[in-house]
C-alpha cells in the first residue's frame, strides 16, 4: 500500500542570507519527502527589504490571508540595514508570528562533539527552550511622546495574560513529560517584574500539580545566563517569555556550535493557522550572496516542520543526515550549496 | 604636611552571604584607608529579610533620609527565599537606587589569567558596562488585573526619557574617552522595542558627534550575548538599559572569573546623593553563614567606592591587592575571612 500526501508550503526567503539558506533547506526537504510519498507544493512570497523599497509594503493583509491558507511556512531571515530598524521585523516577521498565533517558539540546543563549543567544558548539552511568542514586550504596545525633544518619553509595555501564559506553560510541561530527564525550568525576573513574573510563577506552580513526574525549578534570567555558560547540561526544557527567550536562545545557540546550527519553529499547537519554521540567525547582510552562510539551521528547521506535520520519519531522516554531516566536518570551508548538497544526498539515503 | 579626611559610610549587610562579604570589604577598606589618612565613619543599617520578618518594614522613609546624609553606601546583598520575591528587591535595593538617583550602574569585567574562564579562548577581556539605573522596565510602572483568575492580565511598563537616556549615555562616552581603546557599544533591541530603542539609538548618535575619537557601534541584546561568549575581547565600554544591563553583566561576570569577582557601583555622578557600592552577586542563601562566599567582589566594590570619592590611590591599592591575591590562587579552599585577611594584609602594604 502506498499513500501519497501533499502539503502546501509558503516560502519566504526574506533578506540577506535568507534566500540562500532557504534554497538549501528546500533541497533537503525535497530529497527526503520523495522517500516518504510526500510532496510539498510551494508558493514563494517576495517579502522583505527589496519589496519594501519598491512598494513600501511589508506584509499586506491580503497576502497574509493567502499565506494563512498553507499547511506550513518556511522563512529564511528578515531585516536589512537599508530599512529603518523595526520596519521589517515588526511589519513582517512579528506580524506573521502574532497573526498566526505562534505562541510556542521552539528552540532546541544540542552540542555536537565534532563542532565544539566556545566553552572549555560544556558537558552533554541537549535542551529545548519554549519561548512564548505572542505576548510580553513584543506586543508593540508602546509609544513615544515629544519625539526628538529633550522632553521625549518612550514606553514599551509588556503584556502578559493568564490565557497566554497558561497555554505555553502547558505546552512546555507536555514536552518535558515526553523527554527522558523530565525537567522544566522557568526563566523570568520575578523579583523585579513582579506582576508579570508572579503570573508566570503561579501558572507554572499550578500546572506542575498535574505533572507530578516533572522536576520544576525557577531561575532569574540573569542567573540563567550564568548557568548557560557554567553548566548548560543542567537544562532540559526551559519555558520563558518572549524577550527573555529571544536573549537566552541566542546565547544557547552560541554555546552549542553556533548560530549556524540553531533551528526554530514558531508553532501554533492548536493548528488554527500554519506554523512557521526558520533559523534563529538573522539576515547577516555582511555575508549575503557570497555562499558563505551555513544553511544547517535552515535545514534543521525543516526537520521541525516535518515533525509538526506528523512526518516523524522524514524529520528523523533530516536530523540524521545533518548529524552525520556535522560529525564529518573538518573545518574546511564549503559553500552554502555544497553543505546543502551533502546533507540532501545523505537525507535521500 | 598631613591631611586627615573623614567620610561617612552607611553599611547595609543585607541577606544571605551579604553580611559576611561586607565584613571583609570593610576590613580591607580600613586597612587601606589608614595609609592615606582617611577614616570611614560607619553606621550599620539593619535592613533585609530579618528586619522585614520582625517588623514588616523594608526601608522606612526616615531611614532612607538618614542614609542619604552619608558620603557613600556599602551594600552586601539583598533577597531571601522566605520573603515573597520582589519585596526586598523593590522595597529596599531598588528603592535605594531610585531614590538616590543612581543612574549609572557601573560594572567592570576583566579576565584574570590565573582565575580562568569557562570559555576555552576568552582573549584579553577588560570592559565596563554602564547600565542605566533609574528607568527601563525597573521603574515598577506595571500592574495586574483580575489576579488569580483565568482573565488575569499583568503588565510591565518600560519607561525611557530623553533626560534619563542622555545623561547615562554622556557618562558612558566620557568613560570611553578616558580609556585607551575609546570604543563604545550600545546594546538594545531597537528592532522590536522600537520606541525605547530608537530613543537610545538617536541619543547615542547625537552625543557621538561631540566625541569624534570614540568608535561607536550597536548590537541587539541577543547578538551581544553571542559576542560575550565568542569574542568578549571586542568590548570596551557598553552602554545599555536597566534590564539588558542586568542580564549581560551577569553573563559578563560568568565568563570572566565568575560572579565571585564582579563588583559594581550604583553611581550618582552629579553627587546630589550618596552612591552605593555592592557586589553583582546575590545573597546566595544556600551557602550563607558558612564562610564559603568569596568576598572579592565586595572588596573590589570598595575600590570603586574609593575611586568615586576621589581616593584614587586607595582604590589602586585595593585593586592591586586583589590582583596579587587572585594571581596566587591555587584553587585550595579558603574561608571568606581568610580571603579577606589575605587581601587586607596586602592592601595595608
Ligand atoms: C529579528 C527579530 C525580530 C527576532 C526576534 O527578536 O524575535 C530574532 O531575533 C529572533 O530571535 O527570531
Ligand atoms: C537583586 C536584583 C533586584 C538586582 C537587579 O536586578 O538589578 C540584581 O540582579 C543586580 O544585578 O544587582
Amino acid at each position: 500500500m502506498s499513500t501519497q500526501q501533499t502539503f502546501t508550503l509558503a516560502v519566504v526567503g526574506g533578506d540577506g542570507i535568507g534566500p540562500e539558506v532557504t534554497v538549501e533547506a528546500l533541497k533537503v526537504l525535497d530529497a527526503v519527502s520523495a522517500n516518504y510519498g510526500v510532496t510539498f507544493q510551494r508558493t514563494e512570497y517576495d517579502l522583505g527589504a527589496k519589496r519594501w523599497h519598491a512598494t513600501g509594503e511589508t506584509l499586506p493583509d491580503a497576502e497574509l490571508e493567502e499565506i494563512r491558507r498553507h499547511d506550513a511556512i518556511l522563512l529564511g531571515a528578515v531585516g536589512d540595514p537599508t530599512v529603518p530598524s523595526g520596519v521589517l521585523e515588526r511589519g513582517l516577521l512579528l506580524k506573521l508570528r502574532f497573526a498566526l498565533d505562534h505562541y510556542v517558539n521552539l528552540r532546541p540546543s544540542k552540542i555536537y562533539p565534532s563542532v565544539g563549543s566556545p566553552l572549555a567544558n560544556p558537558g552533554e548539552v541537549d535542551f529545548v527552550v519554549v519561548r512564548e511568542g505572542t505576548e510580553g514586550p513584543y506586543v508593540g504596545n508602546g509609544g513615544a511622546l515629544r519625539v526628538g525633544t529633550p522632553a521625549e518619553i518612550a514606553t514599551e509595555v509588556s503584556v502578559n495574560t493568564a490565557y497566554g501564559v497558561e497555554r505555553v506553560v502547558r505546552d512546555a510541561f507536555a514536552r518535558a513529560q515526553a523527554r527522558p530527564r523530565k525537567k522544566l525550568t522557568l526563566v523570568h525576573k520575578n523579583n523585579v517584574l513582579v506582576h508579570a513574573g508572579h503570573l508566570w510563577k503561579r501558572t507554572v506552580d499550578a500546572v506542575a500539580t498535574e505533572f507530578p513526574e516533572i522536576t520544576v525549578d525557577y531561575l532569574h534570567v540573569d542567573a540563567a545566563t550564568i548557568f548557560l555558560v557554567t553548566d548548560p547540561a543542567r537544562f532540559d526544557v526551559i519555558v520563558t517569555d518572549n524577550l527573555f527567550g529571544d536573549i537566552i536562545t541566542d546565547l544557547a545557540a552560541a554555546i552549542s556550535g553556533g548560530i549556524g546550527l540553531a533551528a526554530s519553529g514558531n508553532i501554533n499547537p492548536d493548528k488554527t493557522a500554519p506554523s512557521m519554521f526558520e533559523p534563529v540567525h538573522g539576515s547577516a547582510p555582511d555575508i549575503a550572496g557570497q555562499q558563505k552562510a551555513d544553511p544547517t539551521a535552515a535545514i534543521l528547521s525543516t526537520a521541525l516542520l516535518c515533525d509538526h506535520l506528523g512526518l516523524t520519519e522524514a524529520a528523523a531522516a533530516i536530523e540524521a543526515a545533518v548529524t552525520a554531516d556535522i560529525e564529518e566536518r573538518t573545518g574546511a570551508a564549503r559553500t552554502t550549496a555544497e553543505i546543502g548538497d551533502a546533507i540532501a544526498k545523505r537525507a535521500a539515503g
